[in-house]
């Protein structure tokens, strides 16, 4: 039996929030009766150390592990009981620009309600936070970019079933009688292609049964001409409930109508390589149909069925529990083609930051975006070594430099400290994770660009940590940490970070205390984790 | 039967620490009876507002005030039974500096622990506070003389009983075999007053019967040759215990032997006039004894007789309820004859202030010392027209423009903004309270002054008062506020300010709210205040 330990550091909000829930549900409600187990070896008994069978309220039977008088509960177990969240992380690593970005692997960006869909164009989510017709948030593209970038890290080797790669594994394509499928080499995509086509007729398909579960992620190269599409046949296990989802040549983002959902890959007859996550296209198909959430459709529902219909080709078809580094260029690209002159990834969406300050009008940077553009710029490059990212991510810099008022994203700290803004509001608000978060950024593009003295994400790096080390005491309410400096600004009440936020506050000076052997960043962080478990600043 | 109401605002500490107090014995331990009492009139009874008798605990009977539903308990009842303080104040009075001194009147600085004694030559107190054996506190004897002003503008008039005038009311004074008594005309007191002598033996004294209770303020104009003194007898009116307190003609400042207690008055041969709150010496004697403080002393002993020993002259001998601007005085004399020639009032203790932070050493400044200095000496030319108290204050301006690196005691805030340092520390701590102080005596000086656009005290008060809306924010905690920035000059955890500096830091943000509009001042009171009611700040 194997103990699953966790570290209470790196993905502190759930744990924090998870140790509170257990103590109280404990002493409420759970019934725990020990007794040894059968499964014990020599080794252990030698050390007192034993398998032991726990009854938790006479309903469950959890094999733990017994020490002397400690008992230990596997956290599989506490996991699903109490449903708290953890995993095993290393305990004191030190950030690497070439590794997971703070605590990303943790993110599902996809998932989350603000997130219409992922663009069957683009391969990137759409945002409607603050723009109810959906719109490309750069901040989001990146996070999503910087977490499949993570997990592709952290999580097992993903398994693949080829469906066909015209090679060894070919698929049973089953052909209506008006339709045709041959198969060839493609000099452009140096691969086994194979051709289709059908008829007017809405019964002419060429068709695969595949019949997974379990795995959701498929994907393919696809060229297809006009009014042609890709479907794939979900299927609810029990219910015999069946989803359509069609990848359509079409500019549209998505369509949603009955059990056909559908997704426009773009009218363009080119070979695009297709990496769609079944599911999460399911479910956001669902949200548009207003029906509510399923709970883990992942182990109810199966793919039945791929059906090719119109003119076109497809090679290369598989499905994988994860295809996280293709979703992470897939957000470099768009970082990459999106790019305008100035550098910026300007947000094309109105946002109203708080109240007595003047809406950011859409087309306003922000200095999270650029920084968390430059964290996967500078990961796309490492990995692939296309100078294009790193270019584009040394032009990200400039805006850095600009102030807000001129359309940048810089503000100063009484004419002395710099900020890079978040929200770069008049007057400034000094948000602290968002800085951070830039300030990663400039890490990791100086340590991408190699050693360089005239690094300009070196000098920027060293500015906006000389700002933070100097105003981190001011974030310190005494009991936890405030997520700007409106009240500096504005004259209002503070803004208290959340307890999200707060979490994040504290991961972030932990990577960063690895980075800069300051005092103020370790003793900062530990005090704020204090507060997270109850202490408190003292007073006179 | 009057009801007493009292300001919520004004003595916030006691206040809200006394609400929660009621509220808290109030479910626990009292039980009320109420029924219509007979002493009631027809004006009351036609609006059906009656007297009620209340019986608490079916142990006292307190006549209440019923009006409808709702039954009203005089405060008098409620200040002993749950020993919450408060008074009848004026609730939106703006501040003047010909006025109280913020909530001074409700200082009692002579009773505190760190007092050693009321100096028997400066009339004033001697403090403890960081040096056992005592030494003139500037700060200390700026408060005891505003508070002593404040006092003496919110008490009721105070009984004076004349015990000898040398005109209409003169002492029956026995006189022994060997000592004489005669009555003269003095030039310099411009008074009639009483000589006498007596021989060296124990038994000869010139003494006065006295028996007086309840007010123990004693005034004289004294003038004694050496070895001769002063002695007032006290007796306990229950124990027939009895204390001499002793006035001679000495340098020490205070001795005590069993019932005598000694305070020296100086060896000079000259006029001087003794104010002396009788009940304080006694106390103070006590306290050298260790004995445990009494309580209500005013209630149990009385003054018995008055001893005239050696040689000497007495005139204008009284004993008053209290003789504040006596005592006031006494403050501002001697702020003006110990000020130096660069306008302090140096401390001569050696002060710790925070670890990590070096001692201040002997012979420091304090911002607040000057400040409250400035407060007494600008009263003291409002009243007594005397220049030398105006120049004395103008004079105490002088440090604040010196940095603390220099034995002065301004500290800037990044280069931008002056902070006025209670504690010169190096680095500065930014002590709010005493840098609000601070601001009132500059705000005093430059009122008594009169309007004078080139005044010093009028920039002082504008940069200070600056910075203080500028940084104000920075001191707000969410739930509370902080005492000091040292968490941003130091690194370490924030020190708050425990609930009376609170208190203290509404109270005086409400005061300079009523001299500025800026809306920092009214909406950070108005929230702080709030914060003493529970209330907090919203998180994200």
């Amino acid at each position: 039996m194997m103990m699953v330990r966790w570290n209470m550091r790196l993905g502190l909000a759930a744990l924090c929030g998870g140790a509170l829930l257990v103590m109280l549900y404990w002493s409420r409600c759970t019934d725990i009766t020990l007794r040894p187990s059968s499964i014990l070896n020599e080794e252990q008994t030698k050390h007192n150390k034993v398998d032991i069978e726990c009854l938790i309220n006479g309903e469950y039977s959890v094999v733990c592990r017994r020490d002397h008088d400690e008992v230990y509960l596997p956290f599989s177990f506490i996991h699903k009981y109490f449903e708290v969240y953890g995993k095993i992380t290393p305990a004191d690593g030190i950030y690497d620009p070439r590794g997971t970005f703070a605590t990303f692997e943790n993110y599902n960006v996809e998932v989350r309600d603000r997130v219409k869909c992922i663009s069957g164009i683009e391969g990137v989510p759409v945002s409607t936070q603050w723009e109810p017709k959906g719109f490309f948030y750069p901040t989001q593209i990146a996070q999503y970019g910087l977490a499949h970038y993570s997990k592709n890290l952290t999580e097992p080797e993903p398994r693949v079933k080829i469906i066909d790669d015209g090679d060894k594994n070919l698929g049973n394509w089953i052909v209506s009688t008006d339709a045709t499928v041959s198969r060839e080499f493609d000099t452009e995509l140096k691969s086994n292609i194979l051709r289709f086509t059908t008829s007017d007729q809405a019964s002419s398909q060429v068709w695969c049964k595949v019949n997974i579960s379990q795995d959701f992620v498929l994907s393919l190269d696809l060229r297809l001409k006009p009014n042609s599409s890709l479907t794939v046949v979900l299927q609810n296990k029990d219910k015999k409930e069946t989803v359509y989802l069609h990848y359509v040549t079409s500019l549209q983002l998505i369509y949603a109508l009955d059990d056909h959902i559908y997704y426009g890959i773009g009218v363009e007859h080119k070979w695009r390589r297709l990496t769609r996550d079944l599911v999460t296209d399911m479910q956001k198909g669902w949200a548009l149909l207003d029906k509510a959430k399923r709970k883990s459709p992942r182990n109810k529902f199966k793919i039945s069925s791929i059906i090719l219909m119109g003119e076109g080709s497809a090679a290369n078809i598989r499905v994988s529990t994860s295809e996280h580094m293709a979703h992470f260029f897939a957000a470099a690209r768009w970082l990459v083609s999106t790019q305008r002159a100035r550098g910026g990834w300007p947000v094309r969406a109105r946002r109203r930051v708080a109240s007595r300050v003047p809406d950011l009008r859409a087309g306003w940077h922000s200095a999270m975006s650029q920084g968390h553009g430059i964290s996967v710029l500078a990961r796309a490059f490492h990995r692939s070594k296309d100078v294009s990212y790193l270019r584009a991510a040394q032009r990200a810099l400039h805006l850095l430099d600009v102030p807000s008022s001129a359309g940048g994203v810089k503000a100063m700290w009484m004419d002395k400290y710099v900020w890079y803004e978040e929200y770069p509001t008049k007057p400034p608000l000094f948000v602290l994770n968002g800085f951070i978060y830039t300030l990663l950024g400039l890490y990791d593009l100086h340590v991408i660009e190699g050693d360089n003295s005239i690094s300009l994400a070196k000098k920027m790096f060293d500015d906006g940590m000389l700002s933070l080390k100097t105003l981190l005491p001011i974030f310190d309410t005494g009991s936890g940490s405030f997520y700007d400096l409106r009240h500096f600004t504005l004259g209002v009440s503070p803004n208290i970070a959340r307890w999200d936020y707060h979490a994040t506050h504290v991961n972030q000076l932990y990577l960063l205390a690895g980075l800069d052997p300051d005092p103020i960043l370790i003793n900062t962080a530990k005090r704020w984790e204090g507060y997270m478990q109850g202490k408190r600043a003292a007073h006179n």
